[in-house]
């Protein structure tokens, strides 16, 4: 990996439903308004390369993958948006924005997929070894999250297809990794109105970047 | 993974045009003959889902992935191929012939595309963990693999195409290989017709087998 540029690394997480990706574009779009150049991107995915590695995951039989080489898949993904995508923008010096990175991975492959979190830092420590300068997440009730993201429409419905029960179990592992990386996260209450929270949210951004 | 069974797990190793696959074809044909249960497999490959992952990391643009993504994306074939088609095969007592598994990331990967060999090893032993019971290395003159290799038709072109010069550099690594594993890895001395090699490799399987 280059050395990281003058740029900013901000990452949502979040279940599913929870607006986080709503809140990163109209971050984006804030930014822009303020006159930085911004990079909206997404993870899995996010680079060519890693479009088609996140066709090859979320499409086909659930069970196609064991959780092991779904872990894989995803860190290659990873690994090529990270070097295609995001650090060559922080070189250039500009602001990263993505919907979910490596925290995602962390909670829905670490958890959801059985207790494989040892080997997901493993695998991250050995291959990725970037962490976003800053983690906004957007945490909200489950139930709420569910009902949004169930009325969405859409082929790659894998991940919100788990139920209400298992929706508490990612929030519960979202606040965890906000206790376990404080230096990052900041936890904004997405109960609320669509434009509160983004205030929060450009709030939160402007700190970093004054 | 399972613990293995009472199978025996062969690989097959060499420069492109060695004749390896030609060999693992025969030793099957053979202990088949013998009336032994033999799977047949190669990588990258081998398994529906490992091949899908061949196809993305072999077809399209050589600079499409960096050596590291590419490192990856073999692991996890790796990984699919050993969970789906290797150790049940090996669970159920049977033979299985590989024409190449890790000792080709080791010196392709680990050698041809930087110095990467740390990374594979450490990779490989984080999410595969598994090494053939045999392997047989068929050793030539590069010289005459590149000729036999060229000679071939193909679209998957890319490992034949770096020409003499580094086909030196891949029998010398194999050769090292040879000597760090020497419980595992029995050289073939290629360089001689189909038939003969073909008695020597039998010959070291039946050993393996009594």
């Amino acid at each position: 990996m280059s050395p990281a540029g003058s740029g900013l690394f901000i990452s949502f997480e979040g279940i599913d439903g929870s607006g986080k990706s709503t809140q990163a574009r109209l971050l984006a779009e804030a930014l822009e308004r303020s006159g930085r150049e911004v990079v909206l991107t997404r993870e899995p995915g996010g680079s060519p390369g890693a479009e088609d590695i996140r066709k090859l995951v979320l499409e086909g039989d659930p069970d196609r993958w064991s959780a092991e080489t779904e872990i894989l898949l995803f860190t290659a993904a990873r690994r090529d948006h990270l070097e295609r995508t995001i650090e060559p923008a922080l070189a250039a010096g500009k602001v990263v924005i993505c919907d979910r990175f490596a925290d995602s991975t962390r909670v829905y492959q670490g958890v959801s997929r059985g207790d494989l979190r040892g080997l997901v830092d493993r695998l991250h420590a050995l291959m990725i070894g970037r962490e976003p300068d800053l983690t906004v997440l957007i945490d909200m009730d489950p139930a709420q999250g569910l009902s949004r993201a169930l009325g969405r429409q859409g082929t790659e419905e894998r991940f919100e297809s788990f139920g209400e029960g298992l929706q508490q179990k990612m929030r519960a592992a979202f606040l965890a990794l906000a206790e376990e990386f404080p230096a990052r996260f900041r936890r904004i209450d997405g109960n609320r109105g669509i434009e509160a929270v983004a205030r929060d949210v450009l709030a939160l951004a402007a700190t970093e970047l004054a």
